[in-house]
């Protein structure tokens, strides 16, 4: 794609409106677009890097066995008034009545919504244990919504629900979501940490955050560093290695800020380990028992006895990662961003220096596309005017991790190709080629 | 997927509040299931369709140089009433206000956004044309909702917009969604039919409606039966080359009811090639030139002068086509589904009998399902102990359009293998794979 044709529109200064670094970038490299407060469009930059963190999610979600589903946005009243949460919910739940002055609502959640579904399709416990998801689009009338999609009303979410016959088995699929929600940061170069967490008016009693470290979060943590150390790499989906991993992560102490207790945290945690930092929520999940298929009389007939199904909820926040992804990668002091390859909006940038009237490095850079492209790597060349310091500076806030420069002195076996932030190398296309596809491939 | 895990909720009958095949079957099968009226969840079955529809508008979105975006649902009033079709726009539109007391709707359709976006974003008439679509949800409170998720009030749509600097250009645009159109239906085996339409609420004088013959459409169609013989396979995206295509279809009279003109359809059709049927559209295409443009001040600089861009939109209801592929394709009086490869929920069904306390029949069928996924075939076994018949008789409706059946009489070297609603044929694993395998190609 040409940068000319794209629709990036980039602006010459971070906007004053944003205060913490993702707003501000996602604002200046045309990401997004604010179209009412707390209501964002995704432009095609910022929507290839959602739309790439959607599929991580969906590929995890389903490599553990969640099955796909997707609940409308809209939601009748009545299902609220069943579980008891309409009146609890406050005015964050943006609710209206429709042309036949029925009550309905944007989902800000969907345990009622599943739970209904649950309970109409499902009879008898050897169906169990059933495991949903769905990644859509909800919306909280935050009365103060700020820093971009970080904390806006509209938001895109990967929301999941399981339903098991006992607590044991219920926990099994708890840690199925725990490891699926390791592997899914990790794929996104997140280090993600598991810590207990308040269930708040989700309800239940065992949750977890998923945090990851970054100076703007809004989450205090307490945790002992030790923790960072912890190694899931050989865990498998098999009920005994999941409860080992969930063992290896519980011995060290690691809350968030509802939960912290100034006694245990200085009892159980050597003081040279001790970290109390901040950190940005990714990920967050819960079990609750039969909290809702007992008020919702979701049941199932178990040897000719009725058992209300325990279920727990996993959420995780699609939109909300591509800023969390930049908070953790982008540097605002040297003005250089890094995606990830597993979602960086391209895979390379092509920057030819293009003197007027003189096409020849254009034609050059177009070669090299084509055999990029040919080898399925995704590619954008600025084919503008502007000076090449000023494309550098300005891909180096776009972020694609790879970048090709075709000046004049142009040699086709040693072209200059650099990581971003990295010193360049001055290697033939073909090597070029080769380290971009293993790049992929990792 | 064993069918005992699988989220697939199906009804023993048919429903007696379905009045159309397609809605008849959706339930049935457990594809969809109603949340309230108008509105519904669309289950793993359901789900697995309408994103494979849905990648196959994208990829040809993405063919013919459409940029994807994202707009959120949920938009601010200020826009409509400055496109001045705030209050034209009737009781479907769904507004409420926010907590903030602020104006606000649920987007019925996106030219007002759209436009807004643009006209912040591009300057110069150098960065025409600019093609932009995105794949959302749409809310329109319909009076009476009815036919499941044909007339329904949430609904899954892909709306593009095109801005160009002349009528000129903007016909080349629209010319390129036109062919996008006609290849995009062709994917799905459905052979839609551009007719001349009337532009209605979206303004403008040219547009086209696709429609896909059927008996339960709601459009009827006057046209002429030679129309059904243009053939568009060596249509390239060049600008000549589809100037040609829309003069061998324009050729033709054919329009629906709002444009029929008896007249000119009995001066302009010879009598033994004139039809009068029905249809259903499954996409809308329209130019409107400046309409959005100048109420909205959306210009562009052109050599100094403010040039108001020229507009087009087009659609394609994407849930709505899970339903039209069903009126296509579902034969009700038999009871047979048969879903086009590229958007069936799998690629194959086994269908073993279970003997009680005999697992020799599943094993079989396991180690035939490990060989296909291993050949990347998506297929479901149905492991539950129901007989033969009533198994055969269950995926006949689930529309999976392979089956293989494993009976006690078993053989390695000729396994029953069965395209639905054809004869067996008695052939090894290899062939069986080949067949699946250049069946997924085409």
């Amino acid at each position: 794609m040409y940068f000319s044709k794209s629709f990036i529109p980039i602006l010459k200064n971070n906007p004053t409106e944003a205060k913490i670094k993702s707003h501000k970038l996602m604002l200046r490299t045309g990401m997004i677009k604010q179209s009412s407060a707390g209501i964002y469009s995704w432009l095609p930059l910022g929507f290839k890097v959602m739309k790439k963190i959607e599929n991580i999610v969906r590929e995890e979600q389903n490599r553990v066995g969640v099955q796909e589903i997707l609940m409308p946005t809209i939601q009748s009243s009545e299902i609220w008034k069943e579980s008891g949460r309409y009146e609890d919910y406050g005015e964050e739940m943006l609710r209206f009545k429709d042309r036949q002055n029925r009550e309905m609502l944007y989902g800000p959640t969907n345990e009622e919504l599943v739970t209904e579904i649950f309970r109409s399709s499902i009879k008898s416990y050897k169906s169990l244990p059933q495991l949903l998801y769905h990644i859509q689009w909800k919306f909280r009338d935050e009365l103060r919504p700020r820093f971009g999609i970080m904390r806006c009303r509209e938001f895109y979410m990967k929301d999941a629900y399981s339903f098991d016959i006992s607590d044991e088995e219920a926990n099994y699929s708890y840690n199925k979501f725990f490891i699926s929600y390791l592997n899914t940061f990790k794929r996104m170069e997140l280090s993600a940490i598991p810590m207990a967490a308040d269930t708040g008016p989700i309800g239940g009693n065992l949750s977890h955050e998923f945090i990851i470290l970054a100076d703007t979060g809004e989450s205090k943590i307490f945790t002992d560093k030790r923790i960072f150390e912890v190694d899931s790499t050989k865990t498998t989906i098999d009920k005994n290695s999941l409860i080992k991993l969930r063992n290896d992560y519980d011995k060290f102490y690691s809350v968030t800020d509802e939960k912290f207790n100034k006694v245990k945290f200085e009892t159980n945690v050597p003081e040279n380990f001790r970290l109390q930092t901040k950190g940005i929520e990714v990920g967050h999940i819960f079990y609750f028992g039969d909290k809702y298929s007992k008020s919702m009389n979701a049941s199932v007939d178990f040897n000719g006895k009725k058992e209300f199904v325990k279920m727990g909820s996993y959420g995780i926040g699609v939109s909300r990662l591509v800023g969390a992804i930049i908070e953790a990668k982008y540097d605002d002091t040297k003005e250089i961003m890094k995606w990830p390859m597993t979602v960086s909006p391209y895979d390379c940038c092509i920057l030819p220096i293009i003197n007027k009237n003189d096409n020849l490095n254009l034609e050059k850079a177009n070669n090299i596309y084509n055999a990029l492209i040919e080898n399925k790597i995704d590619v954008l060349i600025d084919d503008t005017e502007e000076n090449l310091s000023s494309k550098i500076k300005k891909f180096n806030l776009l972020g694609i991790p790879f970048q090709i420069i075709i000046g004049n002195n142009f040699n086709q076996q040693k072209i200059e190709f650099k990581e971003i932030n990295e010193e360049p190398k001055y290697i033939s296309l073909e090597n070029i080629i080769k380290i971009l596809k293993s790049k992929k491939i990792n």
